[in-house]
Formats: C-alpha cells, structure tokens, sequence
C-alpha cells in the first residue's frame, strides 16, 4: 500500500515519533534548542556576529539555567564584560584567543586520545585555539602544534609520529593552504581542513587556502569553511567519539 | 641544543627515517607510489582526465602486476575498452555509471557496519556510484539512499532510524544543497558532503551547492570537492576503519 | 513544561502528524513524491539534466500510473523519442521550443485570470515557453507578450493597459535584464524576474541579468533563477490561485 | 497601418495618456514622485545610503508636507537625531532594529490576514525588522517567528499549521539560506526568500545564501536581493493585496 | 502646480508627444522596430544567438520589405545559407571574419572622415571586422589596423601620425588589453576599447581585458562588451556622425 | 626594404620624432607630466589615493608653478586643509560633494555646448559632481539632470527635450543601472554610462551596475569605471570638443 | 631645463634612438616582428587560438623566410597537416603532447645548464613539455621529472640533489598546486611556477592551483598564466642566459 | 629493485639526510626556523599581521639572539613603537613607507648590480619600498624607478638604457597593469611584476593588475601576489645572485 512506504526499514510513522519530542524554548528573538545535547552530543552553541549583547546575554542566561555546559563563539570582549555586569552566569570565562565565552557548570569527561590541531603559521593561532576550546567543552582533548607550514618542511617532519598515532587530524592553514594536503599525504586517518584568511591580496578572504584544500591531491581530506575551528571541532570530536565508543 | 630540537616529541631523524624506505616506480611519465596501500591504506588511484589512453593503460598494468587491487576514477568507457583490447589487466570491471575501472584481485575484507551515501536527486547518482565503488574496493560496505532531497521532507524521515545508527554519512546533493545541514542537524556523527554540479543557471557548476554546504547552520558537516564522490568515500572509510578497528 | 513549547500554536506533536501519512514511492534511484498535488498543488515534475534516459522513462511512467498530469522539464528532443517508442505514456508531448514533455491525463480547470509572460527579446522566448508550459498544466492561462525591451521604449507603452491589469507578470529578459525594472516601476503587482543566459560576452551565463533584476530599483520585483521559466511560472500560479480562490 | 498597432489591445497613444499626468516635484537634487502612492500602492520609500543627513531631511519634509505616511529605510541613528532636531517632522519614529524611520499621519487600514517572517537565526532579526515595518507602513499585518533554522528541525515543524494558513510567506535566512527550500516543500503558496549576510568566512557577505535560495529544489521560491527585508515585503504585501481585494 | 512640472523646459506631455508616434511591426515573436532609423540613425540590428533561423529568415525579410539596409551579427554561415536559399532576400551578402548578414538596397552616404580600427594581435581580427562592417551599413568608412600589441611598441609607433589625426578611435585586444591604455595615453580623442576573449587560462573569457580597460591609467578610454565590435562600431559612428555634422 | 617600413604612412623613426621633444619633471616620487596639456588637451591630474599628503602638496604645487589649471579627485577634506596651510596654492579650491580641488589660473573658454549628467537617483550625486568638476576645469559646461531613474519614468521623459538636442550624455546609476539602457534607446549621440557602488547587497561594490551597462540592450553606450566620475568627463569633452571644434 | 631631462641618465632622445631602427613586416593581417631576435633574444612566436589555418601558414612562411628558429604554440594537428600540405617549410615539426610546431633551420647552441621542469600529476606533462619544446628552440636544456605531487613526499625527496643544483626551476602542477610551495622552501634559486587547469570541480579551470601559488607561504616563487608553459620556460631561459653569461 | 630507486639519481635516503639536520627553535606559538639562511639564503622573515604585538616581539628577539639580520614585514608604527619600548633589540628600525622594521646586526655584502623597481604611479611607492627592503637586508641594491606608468609613455622611454642594462626587473603597477606588458616587449630579462591594490572601483583590490600580469602578451613577465613587493624582492635577488655568483 503506498501510504505506508516502510519494507525492510523504519515506517515514516515511526521517523516522525522521532521529532515530535523535542524540547524548545521560545525567547521570542530565539528558539534554544534544549534537546541538541541529547541529539547531537553538544549543546546548542551561540555564534555571536549579529546578535546584540543584549540578546547574547538573554540567550546564555536561559541556557544556563538548564544546568549544562555553553559555548558562545566570535565573542567580543565588550561583550562578554556586558555578561559578567551582568552577574546572571559568574562562572563564565573569556578567552581573547579564540574569541569565546564557556560556561562549564556540569562534569565533562575528558577523551581518552587525543587530536592534534596543526596551524601552518602563527597566525592561524585564533582559529586553532577556537577549534580548541570547542573540543574542550565537548569533553575532546586536543594539542594544538603550531607553525609548522611547508615553507621548512623539517618543522612538520618532527610532528611525524605524534599525527601517525592519531584518530583525526584538524590542519589550520592561510595562504595557500598546502599543509593540509602534505599532511594528507603522510597519515591513515581522515584530515579535517580549515582554511583561514590570512595572507597578502590575492588570498581573497581565505578564498585561495578553501580552493587549495578543496582541491587536495590527498584524499580523505575534507573541508570547513574559512576560519571556522569551532565546526572542524565538532567534526573532530564526533568522529573521535566514535572511536573511542567502541 | 638547537640542532636536535626534541624534548617530549620524536626527532626529526627519526621523522626523516619514516620517510627513507618508502617506495616507487618510475615510469617516466609516473611515479608508481607502490608504498601507499601501507602508509594510508588504500593503492594510489588512477585519476584518469589529462591522462592519454595510453598512460592510463601503463599505470594500470604496472600496478596490475604488484598483485594489489586497483581503481581508476573518471574513466570514458573507451578508455576501458582500450583497456580490455590490451589484454593486460583482462579482469578490469567497468561501472558505466560510477565511470570507473576496479580490478580485485587481492582479497578485501568488508567492514562490519554500513555507511549510508544519501542523495538528494537522481541526477546525483553518478556522484554517489563514485562514491559507492571506492568504497568497496577499500573494504567498506556503503548503501545509497536516493532521492531524499528536502523539497518532500518526508522521504528523509523515513530514513532517519538508518542515520541515527551510523558511524558517518555521506551527503550527496546539487541545486542549494541543504540536503547537508537538515541531515546534519538530526544525527550524531560526522557527515561528509560532497556538492554536484547538478542545477539550473546559477548554481555556477556546483559552487552554490558547495557554498551551502560550507556555510551548513548544523555543525559536524565538512565538505569535499564538487562531484568528488571519490574522495568522500576515503574520508568516511578512514573514519570508519578507526572506528571499527577499536 | 518545556517538553510542549506550544502557548498559542499548534503543538509540535500536531506539527509531526502533518508529515507521517506523506506518501512516496520508492524505484531505487527515485522516490517518487505522489502526495506533491495534495501539499503544494502541482504533481512532482521531473528535470531531466543528470538522468539517464531509462530513469526518466521509468519514473514518468510511474507518475502516469496513478492519473495525474505530468511534467517533465529540460527534455531533449531524443528522449521524448524514446518515450515514444516505450509506447509506455502514448499520450505524452513535446514542446520542442520549451523543451518539455507533458501529459495530460486529467481534467484541467482552466484559470479566470491571465498571466502576461513579457520577454525583453525573441531570443528569451524558450524561457517564455517553459514558464508558458507549466503554468497550463497548472491550469493557469498565459499570454506571452514577445521582444517588449526597453531599447524601444513605445513597444513596452503599448502593452501597459493589459500589465496593469494583471494579478501577477512574468517577466523574461537577458543582457542587462533592465525590463524587469522598467515594468516594476510601471505596475501594482508583483513581478517574478527571470533572467536569462542571452547576450554578448560579459553577460557572464546570466549573471548580469540576475544581479540586474536583484538590483532592481523598483521594489516588488523577486527573482528566479537563469532561464528557470518552470519555476517562475509555479511561484506565478500559486499567487494567481490564492487570489482567485478568494 | 504600421503607424498605429493595436488590434487587440490598447494604442501606444493611449498608453502615453497614462504617464502624462504623473506629478514630480523637483528638489534640485531629487525628483520627489508624488504619484507613486496611486501608480503603484506605496509612496516613495526614502533609500538612506549614500544621501547626506541635508538631503535626507529635505526628501523626508517634501514628503511629508503631501500628508501621506514616509518610509525612511537603512537609516543611521545620528540621521534620525538630526531630523529630530530640525523639528520638521516631530511625528516620525525611529526603529534601532530595523534601522528605519516612519512616519504615520494619515490613516493605515490593517490588512485581514497575517503574512509570516520567518528567520533562520536570532542574528536575521534586523532584516525580517525590515520586512515588518515596511509591510506594516503599507497596511500590511506580519508575524515574525524567529529562529526556526533548519539545524533543529522540529522548531520548524512547531509553526507548520500556521505556514499552510499563509497566502505568501517571507522567509530571511543567512548561511546556507536552507530554510527557504525546507518551508518551500511544505506549503502551498508563494515564498519570497530573503539571503541574509550573516555567517563565517565563505558565506561571501550573503552570496551563499542568495545561491542557495535561487537553487532552491523546491519551487515556488522567489528571492530578492541580501538583507533586502525592505523589498521582500512589498513584494509579499502586493500580492496579499491582490489576494484581500478579491 | 504638481501636475505640470516644467520650469525652464519641455513639459510631461509634450515628452510623452514623442513616443506615441513611434511605430513597429508584431510578428509575434518579435516586434520590429521600424522607427529605429529615424529615431536613432541606424536601423534595428539582428543579434542572431537564441533565435532560431526560421525566426531570423522572417525578421529579416520584415525589415528587408521596408526598403532600409539590414545588419544581422553573430550569424552563423548555415544561417546565411538558409536565408539564401529561401530566396527572400536575394541580395544579402555573408562576412565570414565578421558572422554578419547584410544587405544594402538603399543608398548610403560614406562619411567625410575615417575611423582607425586598431588589433592588438591578429587574433582580434573577427571582432575589429564586425565594428567595420557595422561602422559600413552606418555609412561610417574605417580602416583596421592590425597587430599593433604593446609587446612591440615600434609597430604601433608607426602609426602615430594616423592615430593623431583620428576623430575618435576603436582599440580591440585580448589578453591583458595593455594596447588601450597606451593609445589612450598619445592622443587627444576618445578612445573606444573592445576587450576580446583572446588567450591563455586566466584571460577568463576576456574578463582580464575588459578589467584592464576598465582600469586604463589614461583617461578618455570607455569601454562596450567582451567582443562586442558591433557596439563599439555604433559608439564610435554616433560620435563621428555628430561631428561631421557640424 | 624592411628597415624601414612606410608604405602610405609615417615612418618609425618619424613617429619616433614626436616621443622625443615631450617634457616631463622629476620630483623623485612623481614624474610631472607637463607635456600632457599639449598632448592630449588636458593636465595631469593629481588621483589622490594611495599618496601622501605631502606628496599632494608637492606635485600640486609643481603643477601650479607652470601657470596652468589643477585638478585633484579623490581628495579628502583634510588633504585639502594641509595644502591650504602650506601657503602654496592659495587660490585653490575645495568641492565637498564632489571630493575635488581645483585651481584655477590660466583663462578657461567655455564650451558652446552644455553635456547632460544624468543621475539615476540622489546617491550617485558624489560621483556625477566629481564628473562635472573635471569637465568645468576642461572648459566644458554641463548641467545634473539628478534622480531620473526609471522605476519612476515619467521623471525621466520630462527631460526627453533636453536629451534629444545633446551631443553626448553621461549616465550615472546604481543598483541594477538600467537608467544607460533607456536613455541608449532615446537618443541619437553616444552615452558615456558610470556605474556606482550604490546599492544593496548583491550590487557587489557596483558589479551589478557595471555589468548591467555593459550587457546594455540598447547599443552606443560606452562605460567606464565604478565611480569614475572623472574619466566619464574626460570622454565626453573628449568627443565635445571634435564636435565643436568642426 | 625642463625639455631635456636627464641627470645622471639617457636623455629622452637617446632613449626614442633604440625604437627607431625596429624593423617588421606588414601582411596585411599580421605585423611580423623580425627584430624581437635581437631586443628580446628570441624570435616572435605565433600562438594559434583564434588565428585561421591560412593566417598561421603565412606568418609561418614570412618568419621561415629570414632564416630563423620558429615555434607556434598551442598548434592543432590538423594545423600542422595543413602546413605540411603547403609545402611552404617542409623541414617543420609536430609535438602532439606540446601542441607546437617547431622549425629549426639556424644553429641553435645548446645551453651548459639544465633546467628541471617538476610536475605534480602526468596530467600536467602537456603543459609541462611545451615548456621544453619552448626552451630548446631556445638553446635552453631541460629535463621534465613528472609526478612528483606532494600526497607521496618522498618522490619528491629523491630528487632533492637535482634541485639544489638548479639556476631556476619549472614546477608545473595542477589542483592545490602545492608544489611549488614545497620546493620553493627546499631550494635557494628563483621557482616559476605554472598552474594548470588540471583538478575535479572547484579547481575552477586552474584559478583554484593559480591563487595556491601566488600566495606560496616559501617566498621566491612567481608565477605566469594557467597552462602557459610557454611563458614559464621564457622566463626560466632568459633567467639562466644571463648566469651563463657571466 | 623497489625499494631504492635510484638510477642515475640521489637516493631517497640521501635526500633525507638533507632534511633531517635542520635546526628550528619552538617558541610554543612559532617554530623559528634558525637554518633557512643557510638553505634559502636570507633569514626567516616575520609577516606581522595576524600575529600579536607580543608574538612578534618575541619571534623578533628569539631572531636576533642568533646574530642575524631580520626582517619583518606589514608592521604597523604601533608594532615597532612596543619593540622598541621592549628595549630587547634596541638598533632595530622602522621605515613608514615600506611598513618594515629591519635589524642589521651581521655585515651585508653588497651586490655588485643594482635591480630597478619601476613604478607605474606615486601610489605604488608602498609596495616598492617594501620590495626595495627587502632586497637591502639580502644584500641587493636597487633603486626605485617612480611614476613611469604608460599614460606618458616617453617618461619610460627616458629609462630605457638603464632598463636594457638590468639583469631582472621588477615591475610595480596597479590600475590596468599595463606597465609590465610594455616594459616586457623592450627587455632581454626577466619581469617580476608585482599588482598593486591602486585603484578606481573595478581593480577589485588588485585582481585587475594581476589578472593583466598573468595575461601579459610579453613573455618573460612573471607575477607575485597583489602588493606583495617582498616576494618580488626575493625572487629578483635570488635570481641575480645566482648571475653575480658566475
């Protein structure tokens, strides 16, 4: 019967029971989503570019309220001093690295391995750390190793063993982005690539190191987009919980 | 001392010596890199555009003869035929669809567990193909779920038990590609994406599809070149490999 | 209670029940979307670019098994052939100037109003064509109104009468798309833009006129994508069914 | 005869008589179109970019002195400050979100239904902001419902009974702009999609989402230019008014 | 008094008194605009891509039946042939360097004064012979002077005395266009300047001329399309007109 | 014989001739080219960008000493406030609207005829002042015809009088630039088009515009660069000046 | 005096004295330039996209007939067939892999040094060997080492002896085009890199490879056209003439 | 055998031995690589932006300690003010123009030939100082060339002796670029051209000049990065100390 489209898996009855439990609260300027913790592994994150403090502050405060853990990423820090004014979470902590306010309120069970975040230069630094403490706070340990860029290939070859030895690799690269597909080179696990946009003109805004990696003559490498560590963490730290699941 | 820098990590002599020993083949035109089944885990692969017949032909009965499994992607169906006529590698396959040549002829052990291939058309099954056939000859079993594209939600739940008990998926999908973030925000692994160059005018030959997917408001989604089936197959069978060997 | 965010709106349990008796039907590389007439008002249409010809006979065919009128987009002359001779749809047709195919099948309700489809040249008219196609078996009656451009301004002037009475206009231009503008300006209805790939070398595929008509200085002008007459016309015609159902 | 074609339709001369009579009041640096409440059902709307505060405040006087109500949009603060002082205008309101300034002094009647605004994300507030004032101005009644992104699905799911009552929906979304496509499959009426430019790197200041949405594989999806909440609303009110006027 | 704005010129009505008058002829797929002539000094011009050649052969024998000289651009050579052997319009005459179609049945006058048509490389020859035969049916004499690229500066030297004497002149190259900003910079007129799509990877279609052009360090340089010799043609004669006229 | 090759035209070393007599003054970081005025009927102009105010002040004032006309664009007020400190050019004259200094010393003959700048809408104000500053300083008279833009098109045919006697027109416009295409199609004399940076988001800087009037459909417009008020003035006194020197 | 400047450098005279004596022939279509031997140091080389057969054939004869080396670049077979045929310069040869057709006919004097020209894939030979067919009819050696991409490092590392001892370098690669980045930090001489259009879908024809070189994080390294091997060995050849030299 | 291949060439385990006695120092955020003066010939430099005024400091003092002379590059004045207050490398000195701040510590043999570096403009002073730095603390002399754009061709003209007499060139134009075309065609060196980010609307922060440079029709023109006169310097230098060491 054609209502009931189902043989050999799971009825679109049954696929539907899956959403209509999931918790929400109406803010009016937003929906947190309570349940992504429980769906995704991690709670729901605010990317600040666009909100006003105002609504910034308003969001983490209901967020912490339900007890858990919170990441605020691309945070100025007029802002997070409006938070801290503000006395609603005085725990919060600012790192001005990597741009983000964490509230850490509930226990996070540290990762077994642990992944390295290579950078090509010192300037790629903000992203690292951003991709950094991302995995922190999803209970993923990391090590950022840092300027270790193509340029003097010798600086990369004594990482060598440390990045056999991992489950996955987060590379963190400007300008022509080749470290990525170096490393892809070198290793057996998958290579998560962040392009930044660091570099002189033609680098467009990070354009250049995205293509760069996109294009990688290594395989198993994929891409995020410009600058953004927080989603090569959340890609890294899925994929190392599975590992460690087993 | 300076010239040994070390404390806590690997010398760089010991990095160099990982490096010495690795072999390959010369062909004149081709570097045969024999030594990549054991650094990564899978045979250097024939990327076949820009190749003349001739050379492909070269490289493949060079590889034929180390007795290891092969794969050449983007293959044109007389250059397969080319092939056969050579007599050199008579137990190559053809997948007209996948547009790839595979030889097996080096036991592969499948994988215990699934990875779903998702698309959100038809037109994207070539992608998908591509994808399916490089994971095989890697080991990984792979199941492609077509047509679940968001314009009729429906069809995409009635996957959803399917997602939620994988290790990674992969997304396949032109035109804007949202395929990525909606799957991406209902399940708790990493996703892989791959664009295609399936659309009308402005899709720019899959950069809207590939700009979608970068910018996925659900985190965990990281993305491979346009119409790289291949190279998502190598990211998610990397993953799973780790996975499953724990 | 935070599991039931529902104050003043339908519950997300009610929200789900929409979704859960969606029918489809499952061909391996299609899930064919039967429930589409009911949810949106037009069947699911088939684009051809990317499938085989086999898929597209197949799926055609399935659709045509359950009575209903189809549409099927961007078909070359050579499939429609091949439909033919499958002998499995005797009734189908081919628009060689729209480049689509179609059955009709079922009664169609023809529309009270009528939608001028304008086009800036002659060259724009299988862009005309296909919008012309799919708004008629949507059951909505179209004019096209040929090679109205704003280089002859008097050309344009003779047809105010009949845009200002429309519901809605359709309008169809390449090169520097200013006729969208220029009409915009003139009318008190919406405008759906289509620009098209027509013009000398910088026209960039259609570019230009895309960023012309999203540019455009009279407001109440929304755009489509390059040479998308199909989905011009089914933004059209639900527009023009709302204000006529009233 | 060639001089005068018409057989069928109005004369060229007749459609001259329509745009003889149509008042303008020169400025010296504006041409002020008194007309335009008549021709088209909305006065003209005071662009605020790249005018001087001078100029602004006259355009806005001249306006005002007609007695009909004033849109000023994408306006500064410190231009409304300075209006404000001028004292020429003592009625006009200033909204910080919507960066807008208003002036209401004849009557507005309220339009039967509610068009929705859906934003993908709480930092797509100050273009649906936009939408909202600009359709209120012109009697046009709105709801925004924010943050209902496609990265929680059942948010959206939430407000489904509310969407299939619409007439046409606005949809305002940054990133991969996947909203407009999901909303686009599960309604029956037209979406204008607003591409918005919030997101990381490669979101290209909003051309992502305009991608996206023009790629939309749902149709019936219309867009307008980034961040033009100011467009999408009119298009979005003159199609409701058609629909309320039957 | 608002109705009637005019102070110190022409009124609205008398304005619209000069379009009413103005004729053209409804094929259908075409309106014919015969007042061309009159109103602009050169009759509507064929752009032959996306018209089908039974349209062209009937626009073409429309214009033809009105006793004018006709140009069609772009025309390919079985276009011309087709139209050949309808025996419509005996005359008509193919340029195959330029693609143009043209007929000359009414007498016209060759200008007083010649206009240089200069080529960077021979390469440019086909777009310099479509601005010839344009500037010819304009009753404009022009000679082409060809290969004079930059790369060779004595060869453009020697033409120093001719380009001097110029009343404007058009300059077409590829490649990175170097040859309009040198002439522009030697002599006293204006300089029309046509990038063509010729060379290697990164030229992108012409792109790098036009942007080359467009940034030209010597002033008095504007630029028309990629390849557009026609339009340059046009440009230059209206200039050239104006001033013999005097 | 090929030394020397002249047939019918100047010789190399005759053209040489005339390179060899041309002045110029080298101020270490500038090359003042004092020859200019004689060879191309204009001074250097001074394009402030990207210089020093003390470099300004230098190369103006080097100019100045010659006795001849001056011309800065681009300049910013406090550039001007340094030069009229520095005592050196004390007749020199700042245009805020415009972004200009001028000095004017040497007799200026005022053109017999007077170019229209017509502007799409208040914001292109800057860039059509800055066009009529440089023309004034050429001896050229023009009158702004400002915010004729045709999504009101009655405000432009009010002008149709004026448009029609002129020997060359200047159009300044934004957004989607279709103003270039209807005054194309109007008149009988060339249209020099400058696209500006004004507009909403996918005006890309200005793009939009400028590809618009490159595409236009209406042949004779030539363009120059975003916001090249200055060069769109040389081009048009340019041709002015040939027509009225006849 | 301001007429002759001078100090401490050539007058402007002396300077017109070297272009007076440059000798060239005038075909009519083509301006051969029989002097670039001596100013340059090779002869003018005929690049054939866009030239006719019967073009390319006589500027091939003109420059045979002074005796010289001669290469057309870019050369389709059935060019050279047609040259053949015409029996005009019986000695020339076709490179199919190059795309050149070479004519030796006056001593060339091979270089002492080679130049190694490095290619990261097969794919890339074509490009990689008309730069050796380039620098031969140079007197320039080569020597083409192939495929040393960096997804297997130690094939490049094996070379490293070679590429110490190097005047210059070629690399030419495609994709990410990392190549040139690695080697550019291995080595102390100047590296011209080439990017080619080899790569799946966003290598956007070469552009992803061009900006991955112009923003090489090793300094050293500059760049010429997509695919233009030609360019690179002329830049390369000149480069090492004048080490030789010395 | 496989394993060493070798042939005629340095074994893969000879050539590893060149890499692993490099010595590099890690700061924790750099890797200061001591050995790039011994394998590149010039000492690591600092790209400032991006990096922390401490970074800097830190990365400049870890350089100094060694006793060499540094570089760094893109410094702001604030930058150098926070060294110098640092008292930690107290000769260290800033240039405004060339945004460098340079320590010379170790003697620096001059060479015995001088580099000239043209510039088209006064505005692209910056990015020749920047070059001309650079090629100081390598030990280059050069001597800037300014304001020799081709809008004036005769001011290039008065440099041609010294041109003719370099052994490299490197050639420094925003705009159209148009300079290193020109300067190519007249010299028997190499061209390093470096676009600069100088100009009107459409030179899109540099993409104009460099799109030319790429393009240009004189070979033996290569391109760095868009205002990137440090690489220019590097390349030119290594180039010609390979000519001096002969």
């Amino acid at each position: 019967m054609l209502e009931k489209v189902s043989s050999g898996r799971i009825t679109v009855e049954q696929a539907s029971q899956k959403l209509q439990h999931l918790p929400y609260e109406d803010l009016g300027f937003a929906r947190v989503d309570h349940h992504r913790q429980v769906r995704r592994g991690f709670p729901e994150v605010i990317y600040c570019p666009g909100k006003t403090t105002e609504q910034i502050i308003s969001i983490f405060a209901a967020l912490a309220e339900k007890g858990g853990n919170i990441l605020a990423t691309r945070a100025q820090e007029h802002t997070f001093e409006a938070l801290a004014e503000s006395k609603k979470v005085p725990n919060a902590k600012y790192d001005a690295l990597a741009r983000t306010i964490t509230l850490k309120q509930s226990p996070i069970e540290p990762s077994g391995t642990v992944i390295p975040i290579l950078t090509a230069g010192t300037a790629d630094l903000p992203v690292a750390a951003e991709a950094k403490v991302t995995a922190e706070i999803m209970g993923q340990r990391s090590e950022i190793i840092c300027d270790v860029g193509v340029a003097g290939l010798h600086r990369l070859l004594g990482q060598l063993k440390k990045l056999r030895k991992a489950n996955v690799i987060i590379v963190v690269a400007g300008m022509e982005g080749a470290l990525a597909s170096v490393v892809g080179g070198l290793v057996d696990c998958a290579v998560i690539a962040v392009p930044t946009s660091i570099g002189y003109g033609a680098n467009l805004g990070g354009i250049s190191a995205l293509l760069s990696m996109l294009n990688s003559c290594a395989s198993g490498v994929s891409v995020v987009n410009i600058d953004n560590g927080f989603s090569a963490a959340v890609s890294a730290t899925l994929i190392n919980r599975k590992i460690e699941a087993k």
